[in-house]
């Protein structure tokens, strides 16, 4: 099985009104709710392709149970979440029917204390140990350590589990230290990480500062990736229109499931594409079109270098 | 004990925001939850001036839950809601801190199913016969029938429990007709009602429609009353400034507080004008300051006539 860990689960709840005005009442016209937080987005498309996968993090309060109510309802997940006092953080997406723009609300989420993040450690180092690969995915939530990702990476590599690491800012920064075997930042994460704003040597500053493999998403250029085995850039077909939601967490599941099938690298590359642009082409924001996917993945151009070995 | 029926129930989200703009993503800085929806309101002021409340309607999901498990939480009210299959709806305000305006959300709630209509009707019936006093508030959820509020005051008047109406429109027309003892419109509710914007001249044709007495709720400017026993005006002492929300609750709560109590009708006015004001003053939406409260009361001015014997 393939875990993913959200520490910051959300419930993310969509809300449709006709328009948006500031300050004036609305009557929302529909409301749509889903498990939330960048790791449970990983875990539901591994889970669409086929993947068993078992998720952890923190959740709580009746916030909480309205997550574990709906992961229980999708097949090939298995819930490991850690009980946590606080409730679970809502996220609304507040979508003008006019203008299609979103207007978002985030909470800032329960805080975790150190007992409930020993509680987490423990639970996690037992998943660990059956896991064929680890993801880490998005913010840490008030109460846990910046140091956290760190610590779990080590926690994955002594188990000789590989490890994707996706967060930001100074999480990533002591993540990528503690040397996850793949990374996949976007290009302002990448610039905020290496204080480069080229891609390309971006990419490679951050496997100097510990990453085995980086792989840049790109948004509609794609991905760029520096691995130990070679140095790509791929690139979907045409530019797709529609919502990017999402589209990195595609990216992140398509890599997971590339390694657990010890694709090589520019396969792995292609299905990352495809996953992502055929998630902007679906009509719910963080699902994916499986027709659209199949008929993207034999159009990706990859270009790049095998590595001399 | 006071029965309050909430058919509409809700949780109630506060969300504060540095400020408001539209199509981007907001921090949520501070987040508060409460159980909604008029007839909880009420029921919520009627307590903390020390009665027995027991409250009726219906409750669903874990937006239900979070409405139950607050209830527990509050002394003197006893939770008598109705299970109902969909999640009880959510509204959710957003307070922009820079300017103190607020935007609001409101789902529309779970329909409510002919079956489970009936066994709140039962539920109702049984309630009824132990209460000292009625009051039915607020909208209608989708599903019950637009007659749902003529038929509960019904029900109270052949047990000869004395019942009070705040609702609006299409409802509150059918309702009149089946002869409540109270009903609180504000003036918008009254001239939808009556084709009046004239205060005095609508309360009195209210009355003719079937209300015992009307009790027309003109914010600012206090409260008219037309009543078997007389007709009155109730003023505050001074214009109050603060957060409305809720004003016209506590003159709902403040009135069954009186009736129960068995006040002569000023005394029942001046109380409700003066919880009503504590309500604008309090810093929290829907709860009232109890020092201003009791300052207050001996300052409302009542005037008026009482009816010829």
């Amino acid at each position: 099985m393939i875990l993913t860990v959200t520490l910051n689960t959300a419930l993310d709840i969509t809300y449709r009104v006709r328009s948006l005005r500031p300050h004036a009442s609305h009557r929302v016209s529909e409301v749509t709710e889903r498990p939330g937080g960048k790791g449970l987005n990983v875990a539901r498309v591994l889970a669409a392709l086929g993947h068993e996968v078992t998720v952890t993090g923190f959740a709580g309060g009746t916030t909480g149970d309205a997550v574990r109510e709906r992961l229980a309802a999708t097949p090939r997940i298995t819930d490991a979440l850690v009980p946590v006092t606080g409730p679970t953080r809502r996220t609304v997406a507040v979508v003008d029917e006019l203008t299609g723009d979103t207007t978002q609300f985030n909470e800032p989420g329960p805080v975790v204390d150190p007992a409930r993040w020993s509680t987490f450690q423990e639970a996690y180092e037992g998943l660990v140990g059956r896991a064929d690969a680890v993801a880490l995915c998005g913010s840490l939530p008030p109460g846990v350590p910046v140091g956290a990702y760190a610590g779990l990476v080590r926690t994955a590599r002594a188990a000789g589990v590989p490890v994707l690491l996706d967060t930001a800012g100074e999480a990533l920064r002591r993540g990528v230290a503690a040397r996850p075997d793949v990374i996949t930042p976007n290009a302002d994460e990448l610039a905020e990480l290496t204080g480069s704003h080229e891609p390309s040597r971006a990419t490679q500053d951050a496997r100097r500062r510990g990453a085995r493999a980086v792989v840049a998403t790109l948004g509609p250029d794609g991905l760029v990736a520096v691995t130990p085995e070679g140095r790509w850039r791929a690139v979907p077909p045409a530019r797709v229109r529609g919502n990017p939601t999402g589209a990195g967490d595609s990216v992140a599941a398509a890599l997971l499931a590339g390694l657990v099938d010890r694709q090589p690298w520019p396969d792995r590359l292609s299905r990352a594409v495809a996953l992502s642009a055929a998630t902007v082409l679906a009509p719910a924001a963080g699902e994916f079109d499986p027709t659209a996917y199949r008929d993207l993945l034999g159009r990706v151009t990859v270009t790049g270098e095998v590595t001399a070995a």
